[in-house]
């Protein structure tokens, strides 16, 4: 069976995995880069941007750098929000936004982009975006065969995670607790009472100061 | 300068502190005994708790028992607020009540029990409770004589630490993440936002599965 994975999720202390006021200037709203700090000095995140070769080496190489490189490692799909692909509402005005990554996105795979506004399918670079109104599971249905036999990443934001884990579909998620306190924002944690009582869950603090949560979830 | 510390004040992994439907049966409401159970089998708890000298010496000794063992040392008095001392509401219709704890309770140094409704002070064992109504300021001032040349420590609960948090009164800030989903009760963190600049935060993960966070006042 393959599974679905949920990786470098990062909230705050106080559960808030965006912050407020998100746009195309700021698409992690008032929270800035501050979620996602521990993760730019990583060899793994070097190498994912470096633009020469010099950069593969760089960066650090401890457990905020081995939970990063896991990310990628035998998934062969991403279903992602709406959000995560860019920062319009309602009806596509036109079809000229081709996500935030420009011309070679690091997915390299499918990705299903939930909508409820459908537009024809995309490819970009390695990556084809595909556009549907789809719940949960038949989402994860698609995926999944995209994905061939490799594993499906669900790659956020928040509410997305979320619908996913009230429908029981997670099977690894890997959340970093980033030790400070946005006050406002898309909670993560909402609706979500008991969740432990379906997973194991391993905990792992960094010298950055962020905490690696890494659910599992139980036999069904 | 003596210090102002908050210790072993958990919180679930979505930030509370305390379930919701509080009673004199469920101090704790939905949340029963699963934000400290961490705590019980430390052997600072077993030590505090037996009734006989065997006690001494049972219970862990990991760093969740360090930490335990931290929460008395140098302390001279205690700030708490109403709801830790009982769980009445509005003004005291007798003064039978006598606290959670029995004829012994753990504090041995002067309480401060804040509340709107005050009541003559009552020595119960080595412990002598002090119902004031008083703002954060006036009633640390007032633990403060009360402790000598010791700190005060700031018992809760979360509401109450809040409140100092927000006055920018407390130095020590010891939280337990506890790797549960509460999904309802009361929040620690509202209010707080940008609290970690004021903080330097170090974190230590247990293989209990809960984490410590150490929160320590940046020089003024």
């Amino acid at each position: 069976m393959t599974k679905l994975r949920v990786h470098n999720l990062a909230v705050s202390l106080d559960g808030f995995a965006t912050g407020e006021g998100q746009s195309l200037e700021t698409p992690f709203g008032h929270a800035g880069h501050r979620l996602m700090s521990w993760f730019f000095p990583t060899r793994s995140f070097v190498a994912m941007t470096g633009h020469d070769d010099e950069a593969v080496g760089r960066g650090t190489s401890g457990v905020d750098d081995a939970f990063a490189s896991a990310t990628n490692q035998g998934i062969g799909a991403e279903i992602m929000g709406r959000r995560k692909f860019g920062p319009q509402q309602g009806p596509w005005e036109d079809e000229s936004w081709r996500g935030w990554w420009g011309e070679e996105p690091p997915f390299h795979s499918p990705v299903v982009v939930l909508t409820h506004h459908e537009r024809p399918d995309l490819a970009v670079g390695e990556t084809t975006f595909l556009f549907r109104s789809l719940g949960p599971a038949d989402a994860l249905a698609l995926a999944t065969e995209q994905a061939g036999a490799l594993d499906v990443r669900l790659g956020g934001g928040p509410t997305v995670v979320r619908e996913f884990l009230q429908a029981d579909l997670v099977d690894h998620l890997h959340i970093v607790v980033v030790p400070i306190l946005l006050g406002r924002g898309v909670r993560l944690w909402d609706g979500l009472e008991g969740l432990e009582d379906r997973f194991s869950v391993e905990v792992t603090a960094s010298t950055s100061g962020v905490v690696h949560y890494v659910f599992t979830r139980l036999p069904r």
